[in-house]
């Protein structure tokens, strides 16, 4: 890949910036640069300081992934859940390595970048880091660290992946769901990333989606949800009288920290996507995205408990921890809105939907373990349209975005899923999901030494 | 609220500087910005992104408050934590951004700002975010983005209303626990604040308290030992003979993951108080405070471990834990100094009168569940006092703000809690509290599949 | 001490990057400050800055192993983890400052420093703190703010502290670990550490060893060995019959989040190390870093679980995640390398001989608890003879720092365990063994309201 292209690769967002119709939404990133009176070697290191901190935090995710499904599914199956999380994100990073980054970034045209294997630091960063000075300049012209804008992305499309993992928790295999991620994190959602923030086609369009409630978000839950349904829902959850068996979490502390950390890494994903800190500019709407994520899933959190009660018949733990993921995803397409206001509005309707859309699947008897699909889907597409209330969306255009991913992330998912299926087998042997998968396939339990309930069907 | 002002608004230290007597402890802030060589564009990026960075990082420590309580309830109380601190942490976002910042820093007269709704991103702002780099001179000239510090005094209030969950845990009703959390994030917090770092009466009295031993501490501190006088202990607690039911952590690893959460946390909590970072001086005070938080942390620790032997027959874990927040409490009033060896006395006596403190309540027979009053309210009246050793307080006047703030925050809280308790009831039945929070309250069970001790009186 | 000498101490890297006999390996570090545009009050703050965010991830580190050895061991050893650990942070913290990093760092001939006691902010910081900005610019001249530094070693020696502690868990007394502690932290780490980063001997020699794959691994991995052969292996481990007592982690959910806390703050471990962020050239090397540092992780990973079906009869969990560990310590010798390919080839074979040696100590019954010795001291011994594939060594230096640190940390520790073993008793009694730490020495239980299943034999 020439390094011409790579030097002018700007950041998504100031193509965002040039498309955008309304003011508000107007968001700097280095294209401002030149306004600004910081000098562009110092430029450079805050900008990939701040990909590099960020990134960091966003990595912390996983952590929080793992914590927040492990504790929610039934103590056989959370062990299962801890080993699939690390393959998740050691699998995506070395993925997105190998062909990923090239597909979603390098050289794209409408749909897709190149099939290059592998992506690198530039040669002008090898001739200064061995000493030539000459190379500055080219090194400079950058923006960032090549390396340190990869980082960041890498760590979104692991995101994208550990939202799958929830879903279909407790009764998928481990070696299929490994080749699905593997997919997922190669392939379908650079494909969808070159879409938009590889400036391919939706971006031309003029879709607005900041930090990712589809690209990232609908993307992971699109993907679930074609898992979920090829799957099945687990042995014994929807009953034949109609009722549906509950499945509490198992740990509520774990589930809970898994929430917190979540919360804290939202911060670096929807602030680390602002993609520049080399301006005063840039720093004013970080401020405001790191805001507005907050006040968005504090509102996501008190609206679910409220409407907890009424719907589901009590004040529901979970229905407000999911209310604040719910919250986070829908002010994700469009955090950076100065008018905060907005923010809780946008962050209350998240929970809202989330905890409607987690009893409408219910009744639709499709069985999602953790309640990714309400979360991340249904709130992250709440989340793309309302871009067009205070974020400078155009509604057709957003739509467009919407289906269009969706379309081409569930249908690659489902037949993905369908051919393992047909091949592979995706699903766990009824014994091995009375026994657990932690017994079953890894032979281990999650606290060997705690008595433990006989389950009850 | 005029801009003007709020361009003015100089961060807190630059006030307590200029009233420090003595030359050990000037903390440079922004007053010496113009004697740097470091851009105005570069400092304003410098002390935005610092805000931003050391906020999350102390947003985390919610999670630590979290863990640290549910860890150490019983086990059939511990959902209602999760549930009680997610909440504090979204309603005191919502409150803060309501009122609370308004009443605290914008257009303090000597005891409370205005009572204006909402506050944002100045107009300069968002001229600037639409492109009008004209505005660009008068944005920079606030130092920092209005909403990054916006966000930093946020999470300090969430962090006050934490202190509050775990001393009066284990029998206070949800619904009057979320009101006065209300009350404290939009009014109470607010106003100790505009006394002290919105440039009130006490702060033009010179007192003295960087990060917030008092302010922070003290008004948890003091807002927890009314709830805990009004509710009164845990049944069976204090036993009929004179003996105290030992009511150890129900999940030590739990308890023991949130003490290293705060510990974490504390380094944003302290060092982020520098409020600035674009000079060197700033640079320089900024690690100094780390380093004296991290020895007062240290010493906590060890000091506590040490007598709990004498004081309480045997070493005892959760001495030496809670002995590690009254050494971080400690330092907190003045962790700038530049003799880092007081650090190391001031930590240990906070981790000493912590563990006396301990005792002491359980002679009075008060019952605070996880020893929050120890911690913060006993090391922080503590700390305060103890700016007079190395950071330039004077003892008449440090007594006066622990006094003063002390003053008002137990009688409104008590009055509030008094009053909630007459119309509304604060204490749940005592069939609930025996079957406990999670099952009464939220039907649920935080570790439903593990087999629990049925509870001994 | 001198001002002039700390002064001049320049990072480590400089001195590294004069000697390395590649190119592909020179690190800019402070070095390339004079060809920088950026002006050096922003480059202190940057460097300074960089230390305190990284150094704090680092102490989150603590942390980290304090949930991955709580979740390793039996409930019945848990608590005990969680005293040990906070005990480790706290005796770390305080002995380097009392002399440690005085010893490694302040006026170092080839073997040693100085044996003055503390290190503190420099004459020159506290004028300019006191408001004399004539003395600014030999604050800035030194690169960093003074305790910014020392802060960030600090967090290094806490490292390696902790990686004893998992090993010899669950049999060593408390008090002689405590006593080990502070020796290795106040001398043994403090001189392997002069002898290389002081720019003793080894590092006149040419040895390189970036973040500490031999200086902080290798150091607590030796020191690790020689306690657990002093102390035995753990009742009942190695039976008469020849087998060995499966003792899986009794809460794998603690486990897993203790590795992902490790893996976050390895980027900060490895990133930081780059040890200055005031140039381009520092932050591009210091974005490679933390790309490698998460690419060789992962390799670690899956190397690890691809082996351990043929090598352990199934997908081992345990293996999965202790190659994480592995893969982390293998590239941390030279993680600044700008082939990326080759942290995927160190990190997979950093799993593959831990997975290996974990076997191999098995056979040879040395009873490590948490498999420290093979993720920490193997995989460091091949992450720094890997030094000479890509990042500049030479394979007889590598060997001989491999070696000559080995020999002195191994005989130092190992007379001193068996002299605290003579003159105390290094092991608890085989009654407490029995009834675990936590009941026989706290007098508490981890989880005291949960029914544990009886241990058999």
């Amino acid at each position: 890949m020439s390094k011409l292209f790579r030097a002018r690769r700007a950041p998504k967002i100031v193509g965002l910036a040039a498309l955008t119709l309304t003011s508000v939404a107007v968001m700097p990133g280095l294209a401002s640069a030149a306004d600004s009176a910081v000098d562009n070697e110092t430029q450079f290191i805050f900008n990939t300081f701040a990909f590099l901190v960020w990134g960091a935090l966003i990595m912390w995710m996983a952590a929080g992934f793992t914590m927040l499904e492990s504790g929610a599914v039934r103590t056989k199956n959370a062990s299962m859940i801890c080993l699939k999380n690390i393959g998740i994100y050691s699998i995506a990073g070395l993925a997105y390595f190998l062909v990923g980054y090239n597909l979603m970034y390098v050289e794209v045209d409408d749909f897709i970048g190149t099939f290059e294997f592998f992506y690198s630091t530039s040669p002008e960063e090898v001739s200064l880091l061995d000493g030539d000075d000459s190379a500055l300049a080219a090194v400079v012209d950058n923006g960032y660290a090549v390396m340190s804008d990869w980082f960041f992305q890498m760590v979104f499309v692991a995101t994208a992946a550990s939202i799958v993992s929830g879903a279909i928790a407790e009764r998928i295999k481990i070696w299929p769901f490994f080749l699905f991620t593997l997919v997922l994190t190669a392939f379908i959602y650079p494909v969808v990333g070159a879409w938009t923030w590889g400036k391919g086609w939706l971006h031309q369009e003029g879709f607005i989606d900041f930090a990712g409630s589809t690209i990232v978000h609908g993307t992971g839950g699109w993907a679930a949800l074609a898992g979920v349904i090829v799957v099945g829902p687990r042995l014994g959850k929807f009953r034949a009288d109609g009722t549906v068996k509950p499945t509490p979490p198992s740990n509520v502390l774990i589930f809970t920290l898994g929430v917190f950390i979540l919360w804290l890494g939202w911060f670096a994903f929807n602030g680390g996507s602002q993609l520049a800190l080399g301006t005063a500019a840039d720093a004013v709407s970080m401020s405001n995205v790191l805001v507005n994520t907050n006040l968005s899933a504090s509102a996501g959190v008190l609206a679910a408990l409220a409407v907890s009660r009424p719907l589901l018949g009590r004040m529901d733990l979970f229905a407000g921890m999911n209310g604040a993921i719910a919250g986070l995803v829908a002010i994700t397409a469009g955090p950076a809105i100065t008018d905060h206001r907005w923010a809780i509005i946008i962050g209350a309707v998240g929970g809202l939907v989330c905890t409607l859309a987690t009893k409408l699947l219910e009744r639709l008897k499709i069985d999602d373990v953790v309640g990714a699909i309400p979360a991340h889907l249904v709130s992250g597409i709440w989340g793309t349209l309302a871009v067009t209330i205070a974020a400078g969306g155009r509604f057709h255009i957003q739509l467009l975005g919407v289906v269009s991913i969706g379309v081409f992330v569930f249908a690659v998912s489902y037949v993905l899923w369908r051919a393992m299926d047909s091949l592979l087998g995706i699903r766990i042997s009824a014994q091995v999901e009375r026994l657990g998968q932690d017994a079953g396939e890894l032979g281990i339990e999650s606290y060997p030494e705690f008595v433990l309930m006989p389950e009850e069907d």
